[in-house]
């Protein structure tokens, strides 16, 4: 099959792979309609996180169910599904408690940017979409895969409630999909931070109520005039590195919470910092599958509109424009078309 | 006044120190009837704080309302009353969102192991018993100044819930109270690490079904027989250093939660190790006036005996005694009468 494969740093290309098989009876094989690249794939393209040259990459898809395994029971060939980037049996003690993202057989999919990809534990994992989806939904279909999961994941772990005034640092498609999360929860107030117009606009029509453009101290001192001093109740903290989570902490008023889902890099949390503010901190991986159910009916039934965060649609041959465009911040984020 | 003080590592005395006098109309003065040495009284105790010598020590009391400032409304003269350690207006935005212990008008009792005791924002800070307590009351009552809130306010940001499995790292006084609140919020299953059979006694007395003496990795394989692999639900880290937090995450299962009321000295949290457990963390300093209301009453009734982490009680002149017996664990916690 034709797939996204990285070679090195900013080194990706669009390669003749073998076609992912069946490995457990309870995989299953799906044939990927749309793909993205996800903020996270920037890591390792810009070489900050270790590669293994000629690997596939790619973890966010939707597509249609090709092939089952013999232990496969709800999931049918055919079906139309949207694809988690973590699978996860949702029957074990940690699927049972809402942590699908720390399944004992968690999987991740691999070749998300690809024709075809594997998937484990699918009957725990996919979720149908009950037909093909209209065409003007795929995107907001596929957003579900991951990055509405995550945004919303976010606001979950930061605790936002009705009523909340929120900030929101980063305005990747994660941070913007927060935003809207945290709209759909019935923040009040949120305050998007970012100093690109075109996601400030994102940002707007998610919900945003404020968009500060201004960074680190600055930043925080301009929160702080928008709260008379006090800070917001609930932050989410959506780019991993030590900037974004000192502000995040920063802007949190005491006893609030910062919710983080950009994998830390290099980020150290002052245990100080956080007791003598009373600020809570809590994130992770998204547990995808637990919020399918409450997401994709808002999706279908076009009540939220979170592929509003794919600017940029290309074939699947032009991947590697793709993730161009996305490192220089040209896309906000790159759906492609096998 | 008769007042205890601190003058260098270990150096611990009992002085005659000016009384404290009235400083802001909103000031009361309390007299004291029984004071308390805390653990964390012990980080100057052993050098682990800076000191200023001659300073009086001591931030836990009950007592009489003897003097109130001119703009002193609610509380009287006479009053009995329990002194949060942590003094607040009640009335600041920080306060009125639950976080006392961050008010804009923050202050603490400085002479709580004396005769008298200087209050800040006497209306938003004392709560009266409505009468003198029974005197088998007593500890318990004092109990409600710091260490028995402090405890609920670990099981609180641990988000302890009915049913819950929990672990409770630190068999000081606070954590045997954080096994009392975890105790009354409903948890199911309470785990006392503990390797101190007087310790150990007052945590099954408080509800600790089970008791762990091993320490560190052993301690965390421990809690992973006992919970089938999973983990606990909530922790409470009542101790402050690295090895007390790691321990607590370590034993928490994915998506639960850490409650941390330690003062840290010298803890490094890992956001990527939180990341991939999904684990929360919150904690500070107790906002002691937030829990009276709920937690005097039941004292009074009779339905918690807090008191019960105090094993010596001694005149206030052997104070110096009372740091030597806790910081050799001869005792639990010392009540001192002036």
């Amino acid at each position: 099959m034709r797939a996204t494969t990285i070679h090195g740093a900013r080194d990706i290309r669009v390669d003749e792979v073998p076609d992912p098989t069946l490995r457990r009876p309870t995989d299953a094989i799906v044939r990927v309609t749309a793909g993205c690249i996800c903020g996270s794939d920037l890591w390792p393209y810009r070489g900050e996180n270790p590669i293994r040259p000629g690997a596939t990459i790619g973890h966010e898809c939707i597509g249609v169910v090709e092939e089952i395994g013999s232990e496969v029971r709800d999931v049918r060939v055919g079906d139309f599904v949207v694809v988690p980037f973590c699978h996860c049996d949702n029957t074990c003690p940690h699927c049972l408690n809402g942590a699908q993202s720390v399944c004992t057989n968690l999987g991740f999919t691999a070749s998300g940017q690809a024709e075809y990809a594997l998937v484990n534990q699918a009957d725990g994992s996919l979720v149908s979409t009950g037909g093909v989806p209209d065409a003007d939904l795929v995107p907001s279909v596929l957003a579900l895969s991951d990055v509405m999961p995550t945004g919303w994941h976010a606001a979950v772990s930061a605790g936002v409630k009705p009523g909340d005034t929120v900030v929101v640092v980063g305005d990747g498609a994660v941070g913007l999909s927060g935003v809207l999360a945290a709209s759909v929860m019935g923040a009040e107030r949120i305050i998007a931070m970012s100093r690109h117009e075109p996601r400030q606009a994102v940002a707007r029509s998610f919900g945003a109520t404020h968009v500060v453009s201004a960074r680190g101290d600055d930043a925080v001192a301009e929160v702080r005039d928008l709260t008379d001093g006090v800070g917001v109740d609930a932050t989410l903290e959506c780019v991993g590195t030590n900037d974004a989570m000192t502000t995040a902490i920063e802007v949190t008023r005491p006893g609030g919470g910062v919710g983080f889902v950009g994998a830390p890099h290099g980020v150290e949390l002052s245990a100080r910092r956080l007791f003598d503010k009373n600020v809570g901190v809590r994130g992770g991986m998204a547990p995808v599958r637990r919020y399918l159910p409450e997401l994709l009916p808002m999706v279908l039934d076009r009540r939220i509109d979170p592929g509003q965060v794919f600017d940029l649609t290309l074939p699947l041959e032009e991947s590697p424009d793709g993730y161009r465009a996305m490192d220089e911040r040209r896309a906000i984020k790159v759906l492609l078309q096998p």
